[in-house]
């Protein structure tokens, strides 16, 4: 058995008799075009071949080698070590969140409990609630700390089929705790090498209740960007645009910056209340324009005419916050990509499932099968940038497989809060 | 270290330094009144002592001999082998979930896929979807592969903390497929000796298309509620009298033939529109009066004024009907018992999470951590007729207890959709 085992094709895996398997070809032929059920490429009893990452070229999947039907699987990769999944699981690719805030410390249950009961933000605060909670609590971890809430984090999202997540800093609001935080994300990384860790600078998150405005906008851009950039410790800056956060002005000043210095853009926008901020994300071209609970027409359509900038939609949000949803069948429909994504965060989206997302968006955003498998597979890779790799299992793109404990796609947001 | 071993008290057991142990004790004492935090009886560094189950005595824990701070726990119980919970885990007494259909075959993801994107009852009947499905697959389903279902479902809900589990049948709707279904139970309940499982007759779950309906309901009056409570396969009758499902005389004529029978009684009251049936259920005594979307100031009344009926609230079946939700607040403040519980249908609330549902219940509901710390425990506890063993921690009744992967309470609703 040992002497027959160095004989086969090392490093190389298959999958086969999937009850289905979604390539999402479709959807990223006809990127930008809304999501119709024959993009999702369902080839019923599939199979997969892949490579393993490559340790030396650093982390992540290797890539795909084919994808087809398990009966035409050709004669070259009928050796491959394969793991028969007996027509009783689905193959997707690997989901992509595209909005959490993964990393902090401090635990809110009891401020949600009080809100939840009638107490008012005026208690709430008395009692040293809201987000300052989360940036006190957060400054004062440790990095190991920090690490290991995250860790288990991390594990729930990629029980649930979840490969590649964004990581947003910002419950720092100093330059000495955003770096702190952004410095876990590679520790992070080197121990889960199977994802793909997206890592985000949101420095511009709020204001800090310890500094003046303009000083520490100043120090934002003067010091904070161009050091992460400097460090490669993030591939993108994101701004919170919204009434009693940062003004479009600011957020053009901030963007700019990051601009100018290698990192891709992100807007928080139009959350609390319609700044056009969605419209701003699309006009510097931003990687995605984020909640738009109170998008204004002008928005929708800037982004329905975005050919880059995606339309990244949080409906934890809204239900955490009793919020009306976004318009999301008006933005699909007018033409805009839409992903979705948790937000996961300690204020208003306590949540890990990419799923259960899932499922308040098929219920209350009214969106198709195929609209919901884009908006956590192409179009949420898109948000990130990663839209030439990532999103699709095809021949040449990286392997990011979920194996789901499902036989089809859609019992993975029918069944509500299942556990993995 | 053996020698040791046989000297201990045998079928003794502890858990100190729980972080901490709310025993509920308050609800129970005022039973029928607001549950008030102080109600929750929490005890910081709280222990608790209890006995085995005796499996001579069937199924089921044994009694709590005694809880209280873990630093006053009496010399006696001193040497009991200890789990220490190191301040890390909170403990409430064993969750109750007084609402569920766990029996059914039949998987319809593809139906609520198809009503999520926009298809119309029509397009949905015609592809075969609804209750008739889930009635033709249980029919055709063999005891064995029921059972199969019913076992990984219950394993899910155990891991939340429940102990407590009714389970209704109704989707066999003859008096064959009926038992088939009812004779699951005790082989769950054996495979599952921890767990308390309660069984309920729903025959009058609906009409089966391939009856006449006064023969169905004269088939179940004459034959399948004597039959059923002869072999002893239920504890209550529950009838859903709704538009276009049982009138509310044919509840009373199915719940007098249930009451003659030695058998407890329930009613799916007032779901889709209101028959005044939630006044019916407290007229007649029944344990409980479930759904209430539609409950009028009558029903409200009856309820408030009821020493016996609970007000059993399904929020998850709201949240997937997307319908208005019960007025749970109106209820309460006039004085109704509030029990909260999942509904696990698959149909109109496919969750097998009761902290899910409670994580819908406080924000939609309004309410505060100790009614909902209530609605699991002792209330839905009074909702199958056992509140006198069940639903607190306290010497002398089961010991139950829910050991939770957090260190309060809340935080089994303040995380959504959590993984156990």
């Amino acid at each position: 058995m040992k002497g027959s085992k160095s004989a086969k094709p090392r490093r190389r895996h298959a999958l086969v008799h999937a009850s289905e398997l979604l390539t999402g070809a479709g959807v990223r032929r006809k990127d930008g075009r809304r999501p119709q059920e024959e993009d999702l490429g369902r080839i019923h009893d599939g199979a997969v071949v892949y490579e393993s990452g490559d340790p030396k070229a650093g982390p992540g999947p290797g890539k795909v080698l084919w994808a087809g039907p398990t009966d035409e699987m050709p004669r070259e990769y009928r050796r491959v070590p394969a793991k028969d999944l007996r027509g009783k699981h689905a193959v997707v690719p690997g989901l992509v969140d595209s909005h959490t805030h993964l990393i902090f410390d401090g635990n809110r249950a009891s401020e949600f409990a009080a809100r939840c009961g009638g107490a008012t933000y005026e208690e709430i605060a008395r009692n040293g609630g809201g987000i300052a909670t989360s940036v006190a609590a957060t400054r004062a971890a440790s990095p190991a700390r920090l690490e290991a809430l995250a860790t288990q984090r991390l594990k729930a999202m990629a029980a649930f089929g979840v490969r590649t997540i964004e990581i947003k800093s910002g419950y720092g609001l100093s330059l000495e705790s955003e770096l702190k935080v952004l410095e876990v994300i590679p520790r992070l990384q080197a121990k889960f090498p199977e994802l793909t860790l997206v890592p985000t600078f949101l420095g511009a998150h709020d204001f800090p209740k310890d500094r003046e405005r303009g000083d520490y906008l100043r120090e934002l851009i003067d010091v904070m960007i161009p050091e992460v950039a400097r460090r490669k410790l993030a591939q993108a800056c994101d701004v919170f645009i919204d009434r009693g956060y940062y003004t479009v002005e600011e957020g053009r000043r901030i963007l700019a910056q990051a601009t100018k210095h290698g990192l891709k853009t992100k807007v928080h926008a139009d959350e609390l209340a319609n700044t056009e901020s969605a419209a701003f994300a699309a006009e510097v071209g931003a990687l995605s324009a984020d909640h738009l609970l109170c998008v204004s027409e002008k928005g929708i359509q800037a982004l329905a005419h975005s050919k880059r900038t995606v339309a990244a939609l949080l409906p934890g949000t809204a239900f955490y916050l009793k919020a009306p949803h976004a318009p999301a069948r008006r933005l699909i429909d007018a033409g805009a990509c839409v992903a979705i994504s948790t937000d996961f965060n300690p204020g208003s989206s306590v949540c890990l499932s990419l799923p259960a997302i899932l499922t308040i968006a098929a219920l209350y955003l009214g969106l198709t099968r195929a609209e919901l498998f884009a908006s956590v597979t192409y179009n949420a890779a898109k948000a990130l940038g990663l839209e030439s790799r990532k999103g699709t299992i095809e021949a040449g793109r990286d392997a990011d497989l979920a194996v789901l404990p499902f036989a089809t796609f859609e019992e993975i947001y029918y069944n509500f809060a299942w556990v993995p």
